[in-house]
């Protein structure tokens, strides 16, 4: 047969993609292996994913499903059962009262974002996420052809994106919503009960959908975590049970919608995903039967967090976004190097400490940051900061 | 709290969501279920997923990485070995060679268009797809803002796209790509490998992109299904453990691109899917090793294709399209309705005999078709050919 593909140039690929970038974490990711395979010893303090396995009740619940029947598609939005679990979770956690149709079962949060994102707006419109964030909000939103509009956020507003802040964006260019996040990625900074309530109110308010990122509830050192439902009940919650539930790669997780998108979105479901994968429905569904386990791990993130806040100032790194949640310290290193890629290279290199440099979570500030994971063991912990001890002398 | 749902009206949805339909199949999977809560008896025709269970070793696998390891993320392509593992398959089953860099693990077919779409197409460029096809394409395309373009098949042409009517297509209006299956959904009919070549020639001659959507290769019944890849080293080519493999909920398949696609694309998977699921993933990479248990499957769906065959038509079901490969029979049944919608409502309600209106795939002309699938047992198609034996008269 005649080959092609030798003789005529392929077609352009399409201009978005020109804007849409990889992750920093996974080039570090790549490199940390690199020097594994060369038998030197690394530490983990780059990866955005629990250590811990998923809780034995979720993997028995996969288990048994593998021997007892066929893994078929389910219906688009999830299992009836799963819907109606998750539910009850908003009532038991939040006291929020919650139709079991408004919940949608994602293929992790990642799907959540796309469904939010494809059903709530048109190509150009303008979506408010914050400087430092999670990557891949900038990123989606340029591949679906939509406009980020970056707040920068600042000590001086606690490190939260703030209905002020909103407000002000929004006056300057009209906004068509707004994407918050509590406990945050990179810096596990928390918004707190009253500032949530503001940006819903300021979203009905200015006429902006307001999407509230809460996959990191569950890990919090001190209050809890609010829900934006609870003040706003038409606020587009994502969440995961890839963070406290420790199901990264299982990818599974749920928005939560007014009951007006339930329709569009399961269109939208039906045909970009079919269904969620059914075992890690199972699983997740068992792993609400799990709490005793969770919190173990989860007092293992607490442990990790206290040595740390209380040794990394000791080595000169003294200003961090405050770590109310989550499982990542974002700390302020323009005393070392205002190069954070230069910089974790060399981390990695000569002291065997991977870490995730600022810039992937904001292209200008970014560059005097560094992102350390503590969600990893004690000894990972404690061997990151004997190693980073000696070399930052 | 205030609540603020109540008191303002929510921002309107997206436009595109006016353009995305529901699949008419799952309206009547709801239809079908209900039937049987109320105590009724279904034979079940119009669900596209085989019966059959994944394959033992696959099932086999995934137990056992349940209970050896956490289920993590992969990289965003995949695992390097199921990688590997998919390259081989088409110097076996092809004589192609093939770069395991090139193969893109997804999470689903699902996914693999998604991929495709957003990494050659920008907002408002067309794609041919044709008509009768599978509904997704329509509204996967409509989703992302792009154009579907439907090219209707002819009994004249054998009901497969072909080289001329792209070029008819182009000339009256240019296209950016075009999308071909092969076996089809909804009819099974298969694009022989001079046509496959031709197209492939045609799309590099015309600056094109070509999908070829091979999704239910390995499920034919006389001679074996092409790759477009035997002629066109340039074509993207979507597939799937869904179908042959019989892995429909674990949501896992796989495209092959020409190399410069692939960091493009793997920019949008690390964004878009950050992995495809772990559990998936070493279950599919033993399913290569089922051979002889997903042969006797499909020795299954050839029986029940021969029963079809010889007793549909006794029941005047005479017109259908070629039935190459798949496990649908398309059969036009304007004898009997123009109103496929109330004929296969009817057909469930007084036949028991669930089957998907041809309107699910082809907007004009499947008012006087229907698709009935024989992924079943031998007692499915049994019972359905006696129940509709009665009905028809």
């Amino acid at each position: 047969m005649t080959k092609s593909s030798s003789s005529l140039p392929l077609p352009a690929v399409a201009r978005r993609m020109d804007r849409v970038s990889s992750f920093l974490a996974m080039d570090v990711l790549s490199a940390a292996a690199a020097k594994e395979r060369r038998g030197d010893s690394v530490v983990h303090m780059e990866v955005g994913q629990p250590s811990a396995p998923a809780p034995r009740a979720a993997r028995e619940a996969a288990k048994a499903a593998i021997e007892t029947g066929r893994i078929g598609y389910t219906e688009a939005l999830g299992t009836a059962a799963l819907r109606e679990r998750i539910a009850w979770h908003y009532r038991d956690v939040y006291g929020v009262s919650l139709a079991p149709e408004r919940v949608v079962v994602t293929t992790g949060s990642s799907a959540g974002f796309v469904l939010a994102f494809l059903s709530l707006f048109d190509p150009g419109q303008r979506v408010a996420i914050t400087a430092p964030g999670y990557p891949a909000y900038r990123n989606i939103l340029e591949a679906l052809d939509l406009e980020p509009v970056v707040i920068p956020l600042t000590k001086a507003d606690g490190w939260i994106m703030t209905a002020q802040a909103v407000e002000k964006a929004h006056a300057e260019k009209p906004l068509h919503g707004i994407l918050a996040m509590s406990p945050a990625n990179p810096s596990g900074t928390m918004i707190g009960r009253q500032v949530l309530a503001a940006l819903g109110a300021t979203c009905r308010r200015l006429g902006l959908w307001f999407i509230s990122d809460e996959i990191y509830h569950g890990l919090t050192y001190g209050e809890a975590a609010s829900t934006a439902l609870t003040s706003d009940d038409d606020a587009v919650v994502i969440n995961s049970f890839s963070k406290y539930y420790c199901m990264t790669g299982w990818r599974i997780g749920w928005i939560v919608v007014p009951e007006r998108l339930v329709r569009p979105i399961e269109r939208l479901a039906q045909n970009l995903y079919i269904s969620p994968p059914y075992l890690s429905q199972v699983a997740a569904l068992a792993a609400f039967d799990a709490a005793e386990e969770l919190e173990a791990v989860k007092e293992g993130y607490a442990r990790n967090r206290a040595y740390l806040l209380e040794e990394l100032p000791r080595l000169g790194i003294t200003e961090m976004h405050p770590v109310d949640g989550a499982f990542y310290i974002y700390a302020d290193i323009s005393r070392f190097t205002n190069d954070s890629i230069g910089f974790t290279k060399r981390m990695l290199e000569e002291a065997g400490v991977a870490a995730t440099p600022g810039l992937d979570f904001d292209p200008v500030e970014g560059s005097h940051y560094l992102r350390l994971s503590f969600a990893g063991s004690e000894n990972d912990c404690r061997e990151a900061v004997a190693r980073l001890a000696t070399w930052l002398k």
